[in-house]
């Protein structure tokens, strides 16, 4: 099928840069005939315009969504969770549509770049990310007042004043005598500052192109505000110590400090892990809605299948808040970049969608369960290593390269020329990963101790090895399963095996 | 002085494509020669790096700030307002040698714009403000756990508990049982998300050239997290009545919906209003500045004049914290924009500032006065009102033509073709604005009933047909002055005469 990508190279009907209008959403086109039609025209021009069965399907979720959310805020307990769902719907339109529009306005004001994947080099609209995120910023930002909605219409005497105290009765265990969630809603705002921050600084990176040991720092900067508030306002910094070590360190364990390196770490880590598993159209994107669908299938257990109300009940709400509209502009913005792409996301996205999760799991305390659902990236990241760190030679790009003759995706490789050949244990090392199956080394036919080339190091390339030359959109398809795979077992372990480290599940407890 | 620019042109012995070192800061060279020499160096490229006593006194001035704040820090009272001018004086280092460094950055990703007002056309970095901003995000982000250090310490049971209830002595008046100041902390966060919120949407705005009519709402959005908190957390929507309509009215009138829809007008009016007296180098900078200082003079009162502790002394220490590394980024933005700029701001610096000025003046609860402090604004808005709204043809520029014989600048006109004359009422309005001298009317000599030229409404335009021609920093300089004049006489008359329409000047009561 991307085979003919290639013949439809000299034809360009619509190359009179008029924008032509697509008609269905991209993954869902599957005959020959309606990708060589779709393909030359996105070769002419960006679409700009929505199609008008599109138009009718936004507008009839926006204009539902948005019954629902005026039915629910007029309702006298704000049913925030409706509220967020409801908000998520009208987000996705407006993200989608948004999309469309100012795909025309990003190329003009020269933010694109070239699908370098393709048979026909295309120039899409970079940093697509950036809308996504402010939509999804105007959508949580509109939600504030929902879940204090019930404290707000409870917690009122009249000119303003929070000082009701309220009978014996109604003051929960482990509440302050005020009722007003005040705490609550720092972490929601401080959270929006993180995120307002990674959003900043990613438009940043993308239109500056900051060098790559800079920008790995980048989430720490807007980590700031999380940890800062997490300061001012939580201070919880003990961790539940495993069993087995119980004897040895007391039930719990005060990081102190620590505990904020930790969570910078994994404010650091997060973004930047699924900035490194990206390259292929659709990967980032997906990979993020997988992992935002795990945390939410998560939080409805807790939800769900826990006691109510449960101590960690409005963590998993407080997750589900500003998961459902992320799930809402990702899904929006994933219908144009999945295969063939006609948007690049930008590592606004990315870091974006980690900053999510880094902002739920900390302010959620779930920050283990979201390494769990990170291994893929983790695999990625650590089977990256020798080339980032510059222990193997790194060029500019190392996706998986196309092969225009059969319009499949092969492994990229790492030339070593005879002169330049590695140094002995590195040499050592590569034989021996090439040996288990980690990596695809070619040798000289004449002289077996000259390594001519090597796949390089990312968990695409290794697929390829592993399951053969592939079309762009399979590749992505079958990463983001084996993603969903890793992050079910993951929760698993997390909520079953759990019990054989730890006395207690957290379905039960607290959870820290 | 100016005059000398022209005969720069031909020499540029910079033109290597080198970057010019610059040994001061612009305003403060006055000697003909070094503003050749230095005129001759702008045109040939944008600085890029520090001088050696540039970097020298940047250094100590960033230590010299950084021990104050360790050692305030230190100590158990926080002493939040030295902690923020130390913050202040970094934040000044880091934006001053952040813009110098990133200049070249900018222009090349193609962030840049023509120095119209010039003998020879420069291309400078355009939407420096961002940088402002970036660096005074960054620097409030960093302050936050600052104003609420003692309560940190006074209110933690351990374990990150904030309930404990402090013995009867310690409860002050009007305060909450529990002791820790959330309220506070959350208008902090909401300010941060309002100030993050515009520099979002003025990048996107200097990025696409968004229409006038359309961004004229930017800081409508920009205002929504300040109003959502506002209405979770204070809700106060009452004015007090001026005296001799307390009859009728009582003393307080509770306005409801319509005071949101009061801070909205003011939300979207401020920013706008810095946006549109601009245009010549410097004064969207100098307007803020001054407006800043009179702004911290007004806070300087309460704390200094008044009784302590005040109701109002939390408002006005709010504002300082939020004011003072303002001034301090934009003092740094200032050195380089003054004429002759080496950098532009941006829509980007217009809307931060304005949104700064009503983020302090709505949860300080004293937007009256900055109404007062914008009077020049006011004017410069209602006197382009006919333009603006399309009754008298609008140019693309409005800003001062500048004069390439004698290097100064002068009003810039609207011609009207005698086939094109405005119509009866316009006409009639135009001659009678001429006739108050609020307009320079050029008529045709032969045939005084044709009009053949209006000069441009603007303030600037104006403030020339006044005082005629001069050249650009002057015009600056002169603007800014008559700026500080008015504010000071705003001040006056809101803290003496106020007495006359209210019972009580605010300084010694609660101030709304």
């Amino acid at each position: 099928m991307v085979g003919s990508n290639t013949s439809t190279r000299a034809a360009s009907p619509n190359g009179n840069g008029h924008p032509p209008r697509s008609s269905s959403i991209p993954p869902s086109s599957s005959s020959a005939d309606k990708t060589k039609a779709e393909n030359a025209a996105l070769a002419a021009g960006i679409p700009s315009q929505l199609s008008g069965s599109e138009t009718y399907s936004l507008l009839a979720l926006a204009v539902a969504c948005a019954t629902v959310l005026g039915n629910t805020v007029r309702r006298d307990d704000g049913a925030p969770l409706t509220a967020s769902l409801a908000l998520s719907g009208i987000a996705f339109s407006a993200c989608y549509a948004m999309i469309r529009w100012l795909s025309p306005t990003f190329v003009r004001a020269g933010i694109k770049g070239a699908d370098l994947n393709k048979a026909q080099r295309r120039t899409l609209p970079e940093c697509m990310g950036a809308v996504c995120a402010v939509v999804y910023l105007l959508a949580v930002i509109v939600f504030i007042p929902m879940p204090f909605y019930k404290d707000i219409v409870a917690a009122t005497s009249g000119g303003g004043n929070r000082d009701v105290v309220l009978p014996v009765a109604h003051v929960e265990q482990g509440r302050l005598l005020h009722r007003f969630p005040h705490s609550k809603l720092a972490s929601f705002l401080s959270a929006i500052i993180s995120l307002q921050s990674i959003t900043l600084l990613g438009i940043g990176d993308d239109l500056f192109d900051i060098r790559w040991r800079h920008k790995f720092f980048i989430p720490a900067f807007a980590a700031i505000p999380l940890l800062v508030v997490y300061f001012v306002d939580f201070g919880v910094t003990s961790v539940v110590v495993p069993t087995p070590l119980q004897p040895y360190l007391g039930e719990l364990v005060h990081l102190g400090p620590l505990y904020y390196l930790y969570m910078t770490a994994v404010a650091i880590f997060s973004p930047n892990s699924i900035n490194i598993l990206a390259g292929i159209n659709g990967i980032e994107v997906a990979q993020s809605v997988v992992i935002a669908l795990l945390l939410i299938f998560n939080d409805a257990l807790y939800l769900l299948a826990g006691p109510y109300p449960h101590p960690a009940t409005d963590s998993h709400l407080f997750s589900l808040y500003f998961l459902l509209p992320f799930l809402g502009v990702s899904l929006a913005l994933l219908a144009h970049n999945w295969f063939p792409a006609r948007v690049f996301v930008g590592d606004t996205y990315c870091y974006f969608a980690g900053m999510v999760f880094v902002v739920v799991s900390i302010l959620g305390h779930f920050s283990k369960t979201l390494i769990l659902l990170l291994l893929p990236q983790i695999a990625n990241f650590v089977y990256s290593a020798p080339q980032i760190f510059g222990l193997v030679p790194c060029p500019r790009h190392r996706m998986p390269r196309f092969n225009a003759r059969t319009g499949l995706l092969e492994p990229s490789v790492t030339v070593w020329l005879p002169d330049r050949q590695p140094r002995k244990p590195i040499a050592w090392a590569l034989r021996v990963l090439a040996r288990l199956h980690l990596l695809r080394l070619t040798t000289d036919p004449k002289d077996p101790n000259i390594i001519q080339e090597t796949t390089n190091m990312t968990l695409l390339n290794l697929w390829l090895v592993w399951r053969g030359p592939m079309r762009e959109g399979r590749l992505a398809a079958e990463i983001v399963v084996m993603q969903a795979f890793v992050g079910l077992f993951g929760l698993f372990v997390r909520h079953r095996l759990a019990l054989l480290i730890f006395k207690e599940d957290n379905l039960g407890t607290t959870n820290y």
